[in-house]
Order: structure tokens, then sequence, then C-alpha cells
């Protein structure tokens, strides 16, 4: 079989998962299914129905299928996916996909299928409840931010992994679907229409704009930890008993907050989406409480274990001694995540590529009234994130607005 | 004559030298100077006496005189130091010299020579006066900082920028020598025994210490702008009509305060050390009124000019329209020059490798008032970088303290 970049066939995945060895029996009568709703890669399914073993192929297009090919892409952030992979799985066992085999030339990585776990986003949106979530995104979150920071790991090296990591295409996805369009009449804005009003004043705001500038600022300059870079809840395999964190092409060097800032926005905007998959009331308020103290549960196991592997494992004497600077840290990524959460929560109401959580909302005026809340909510996150110094900044902000 | 890389014998540097088109008359008999002071490279000076035509061959050495060959040093510095002078020759002009070949091999850096002028250090122990220099290193800085960083260029080939600057080693000389060594008894302090008791107070003062971690962690974090990375007066070759910028091998992606911050530091040390050239109080007076002025106009320069580039060059749509964001930026920056001038005076009055400014008073008296002052105003500069919003906030610490 040539090598030379090409997508490959559901025949051609098989023959290359047919050479992973210790997945599937020799001889044994595989099957593909190309399964990938991704904007940018094929992603196949193969199976062996005999042994029920199976594995995930996840090939690379070189543009993105949502705006045909008429938005190149570099097929390196098949290795950058396959790279942050493999590191995240050391820092953090058990918490994302075990890779088989990665190939540079076909900008494919093969790795653990999790068929098992559903896409959290659709757990969430049909009511599923991930009662260790918390706990194992959070350690997800200190393990990996913590262990490739400065604070973690050896600071020469660090510069190596910043180099490996520089991913120019991929961040500027983010600086403009999150960091700039929303914020102007852009064409890649997808306006529902009867939020126009809402989605104007933001351009006026310029209070706003300013904050954004700010964050966008971070994104653009901050080399603190390797992040995943895109950890909304379409990027996490869950089960009530375990959490797989998928898709890390969007891995770079960046501020911690936009990870933590990421998921907690798109439980905010589920929250946002609860109003209809109940008609019972009080179930309906029992989940979005438990969506609440999710929120406030990751950040708060997350601060107790980042706090705790600075204390045990800090690397940087100075970070090590000085009194007040791990408060001061802590504080800073607190508001960061927290500025962050707005502007991933404002861009997944108008931007491009929204969320089903808030999309799928069969009533118009439910669907309304979720895109406006998820706004009010989004907006004042910016607005007021460098005046936050608890997790219960987000709590009373989304009461006030929420209930 | 061989590539492979070892230190180059004059007769050798006379031969590459002979090579290098349109400096040399053809047949021209060269003379070969070794001048290099510093710590971590050869440096040749090459001249035909019969013509006067000259120029400087730059070698780096794979580890740093200063301690021996007990510390290696990557030969890399030298491609980054010729990229660095290549990029700020092209962003300001006639402000660095000019380089005519770079041999990756031999790790060699060929230019035009500068011994016309003088190194400014020197100049201002001799009381020399550079009424242009304000002028020339704001635009040095405006142009090179603002060009390189997210505001001014392309920010996809700005991430490939800070990609190719990743400068591990000398990166972490700055890191130990400048942000962490100075704050605790470690072996490289070269301390002067007439003022251990000032040292000892800065080893026991936790919150100067949270300070230094503050700007440490934008040393090693934030990637704004291609950096000189050693910008003192050591770093400067002058005359009073002309400034040049050579050394730039520290070269990274790093906090624009930094390279502001390091040549206010080095004027400031200067002042510190004024006392002894001149027995005239009031010449001395005059002189040092007069830097402090051109640290004044330096910053006030400096953001003049990069305010006009902003508003006039900037490539981010929100940075150049977001009200607020512009003046809190500058504010922000003139925090950290603030910041970064502390540290750099701290450590070259007891760190690894002190300032002459002050190391070369001969009266012991007048050079311990001379190094009681550095550090009364470094480290007051440290403490409250955070509440400045002017540069008259430098002039009040040193007149207070200084006068």
């Amino acid at each position: 079989m040539t090598t030379t970049y090409h997508p490959l066939t559901e025949q051609e995945a098989i023959e290359i998962a047919r050479s992973i060895e210790g997945v599937f029996p020799e001889g044994a009568a595989l099957q593909s299914r190309e399964i990938g709703d991704g904007n940018l890669n094929l992603v196949f399914h193969i199976t062996d129905p005999a042994s029920g073993r199976s594995l995930i192929m996840k090939q690379a297009l070189p543009y993105a299928k949502v705006v045909g090919e008429s938005w190149p892409l570099t097929l390196d952030r098949a290795r950058i996916e396959s790279e942050a992979l493999i590191l995240q799985g050391k820092l953090a066992p058990g918490l994302v996909p075990h890779v088989y085999r990665y190939d540079k030339e076909l900008a494919l990585t093969i790795m653990e299928d999790l068929s098992s776990h559903v896409i959290m986003r659709r757990g969430l949106m049909e009511g599923t409840s991930y009662p260790l979530f918390a706990d194992h995104i959070s350690t997800f979150m200190a393990n990996t931010l913590f262990f490739t920071s400065d604070l973690g790991m050896n600071q020469q090296e660090k510069k190596l992994l910043v180099r490996d990591f520089i991913n120019p295409e991929l961040c500027k996805i983010t600086e403009e679907l999150i960091f700039d369009h929303p914020y102007t009449n852009a064409d890649t804005n997808d306006i529902p229409a009867e939020i126009q009003d809402a989605i104007e004043s933001i351009w006026q705001d310029g209070a706003l704009h300013c904050e954004v500038a700010l964050l966008r600022e971070k994104f653009l300059i901050r080399a603190e930890a390797l992040l995943h870079g895109d950890l909304h809840t379409g990027s996490i395999f869950a089960t009530p008993e375990s959490t797989k964190v998928i898709d890390p092409e969007f891995a770079y060097y960046g501020p911690m907050g936009f990870d933590i800032g990421a998921l907690l926005a798109n439980l905010l905007l589920n929250f946002a989406g609860q109003a209809h998959w109940s008609s019972d009331a009080d179930a309906r308020a029992r989940f979005r409480s438990d969506l609440l103290e999710m929120v406030r549960s990751i950040w708060n196991q997350f601060e107790t274990k980042f706090r705790a592997l600075w204390n045990d494992h800090c690397v940087d004497r100075l970070a090590a001694s000085a009194p007040g600077y791990q408060d001061a840290y802590m504080k800073r990524l607190l508001q960061d995540t927290i500025g962050f959460a707005g502007c991933k929560m404002v861009r997944r109401v108008y931007g491009l590529a929204h969320v089903a959580d808030i999309d799928k909302i069969p009533d118009a005026a439910v669907r309304e009234q979720a895109q406006r809340l998820a706004l009010a909510v989004g907006t004042e996150l910016i607005r007021t994130n460098r005046q936050a110094d608890s997790i219960e900044h987000v709590i009373d902000i989304v009461k006030k607005e929420g209930f």
C-alpha cells in the first residue's frame, strides 16, 4: 500500500488496522464505518464482530469540511494531536484514549475505541448524570496543565515543547471565531434573527471589547502550559463511571484558563439549554442545580489538586517559596478561566458552529430564551472576570440571570 | 579551509575576512586582533591599515568563559544573534551593525566594524553626553518590539518566529542570574562584604520575592515580541551622533518591558555610580540630572512612537478598535518595564557579573554608597512596579533615594 498522503478508503483503513499488533485475532473479518461528524477529519470505526474488538483511526483532512475545500489546514495537526494524546496519557493515565500508532505520512492516528462511551454533550442533553466527572476532569486539567508548565517541568525542556506545539493554523481558527468575529458583523457569524438586538448590543459594547482584547492577548501571548485547546463537552467521551478526553488537535502552549473556561462554558451552555428535555419542572431544576454544582466542584477540585501538585512537585525555587505568589497565581487563573468561559459561551450562540444544547431546542420561544440567557451570562462573565475571587462569582451570575 | 567547528585562529579569521566581497581591496595586508571582552565569544577585529577598512568577526564559543569550560552553551546562539541582527536591521535601519555573512558551521557572524564608536557604558563612565541617544534607542525599541508583536505583524507568522527564536540556554542564564540567585544565598552571587546587611534583608523580604516571582513568570511565559534580551549599556556602541545596538544572542520572544527595563536599569546604575568621575559637584549633579532626563525621555519617546505605530499599523482588528485597550496595554508595559528595571539593578550589584559603573569606583566608601543607592532604587522599583502609572514614578523613587 502506498503511504503517500490521500484520504483513506474504508478498505484501506481495514488493511492498516489489521497491521496493528495485539488488537484483532489473526484473519478477523474486519468492518469499517466512517463516523466522523467533525469538520476536519475522517474517523474510521474498525470492528471485528466475532471477537467484539475494535479501534479508531482518525485521519486529518487537508481542509475544513465545514467550508468545503476552501479553508486549507495543515496535516501537521495530526502530529500535534497524536503527540498531545501520548503526553496527556502519561500525565493523566486513563483519561485519554490509548494511541496504538501515529502515521505521519498519512496524518493518521490509530487509537483505542471508546464507543462504549457517549459524547458528553449528547449525554448531558439527554439528562445523563456524571457523578465522577468533576473528579476526573479536574485531575486531567490539574495534571496536564501543571506538569507541562514552568511550575512542574524542567523550564528549558518546556521551551522545546513550546516549539514542538507551535500550531498557527488551528490557533488562527480560535483567534478569529472566538476572539474576533463575534464582536463585529463578520461573515462567519451565524446569526439567529430573533436575537439580532442582543447581538448588536454586543457589537457596540466598547467596555466588553476591551475585556475581550485583554483575553485575546492572553491567548496570543501567554505560553503557560500545553493546552488541550478545544476542551468542550463534544471533546469528551463519558459514561457515568469513565471520562476520556479526545481530539487535542488544537493543542498549543497557551493560558491554562482557556481549557478550564472552555469546559465550564459548555456546562453553562447546557444549563442554558436545559429547558427542553424534561417537561418535569422539578427534574429540570434539579439537573440545572447539579450542573451548577458540577461547575463549582470542577473549579474547587482543580484548585485543590493544582495547589497540591505545586506544594509537592514545584521545580521553580522562587515560585515554591515566594509568600503570596501561589495565591496570586490561582486568583489570576480563576479570573482568566471566567473570562475565557464568557468568550466561549458568546461565540457558541451566534458565531460559526453553535452548540446543539441550544440549537436543537425545538420550541422557538424556549430556544430564544436559552440564547438570551447564554449571552447574558457569557457577557457578564467577560465584563466582570477581573473582579472575581471565587468560583461563587460564576454561580452568582448564573443565578442572577438564570433563575 | 575546513569548516568543521573549532575556535578560529587569527590567521584563519583573516583568510575568511578576505573572502567577504566589497570590503577590502584585493591583496590587502589584513591584520587581526582578538578583542572579545565578553564571556561567551571570540571577537576578531580585522583591519587593513592601508585602506582604513575593517570588519568584525564574532564567533560563539561552546562554553561560557567566565566559568571555564564547565558551562557548555549551544552554538545555535550564533544563528539567533545573526538572524536577530538582520531582522532588527530591517525594522530599525542604521541602529544595528550590518551583517555581511553568517556561517552556521563555524557559529560565526561577520559584520560591520563599529570601532569608531565607544561602548556606551564606558562613555557614560567617562561623562560623555549622548544627546540623540533617547531618540535613537526609543526608535529601536518601538520598531523592533511593535513589528515583531501580534500588534504589528501577521499573527501566524509571528508564531513561526517564536519557534525560531526558542533560546533555552541563554534564557536559563537570565532566569537564574536575574530572577533567582540574587534572592537567595546562591553560589553564583558575588557579594561585596560591606553590603552584606542590605543583601540579607533582600533574602528575607517575602513581599519582594513575590513581586520578583510575578516578573519571573512574565519572563518565562509572555511571548510578546522578539527581544534583544540583553539590552544594557554594554550592548550599545555609541557616539554623540550615532547609536548601534549589538550582541542580541539572548534574543527570544519575551515581555517587551524586559528590554526597556534593562536599558533604564543600566542608566540608573550609572546614575548610582556617577559619584566618582568628577570632583566638581555641580558637573556631577548636572550629569545625574541629564541621566534622569534621559530615562524620562526614553520612556516618553518610546511610548509616543509605539502608540503612533499602533494607531497607523496595527494588524489586530480588536486591538485597534477596543476602547481603552491601548491605554491599559501601555500602562501594563510601563509597570513591567519598571519591575524588570529593578531586577536588573539588584542583580548587577551583588549577583554574578557586576557593572563597572559601580565596581570601578576607587573609593570604598563612595562605592558602598553607590551600591546601597542602586539596591534601594532597584528594590523599590520592584516593590512598587504594579502601582506605577507614569515614568515619573521612577524619577520620584530615584530622587527620594538618591539626592
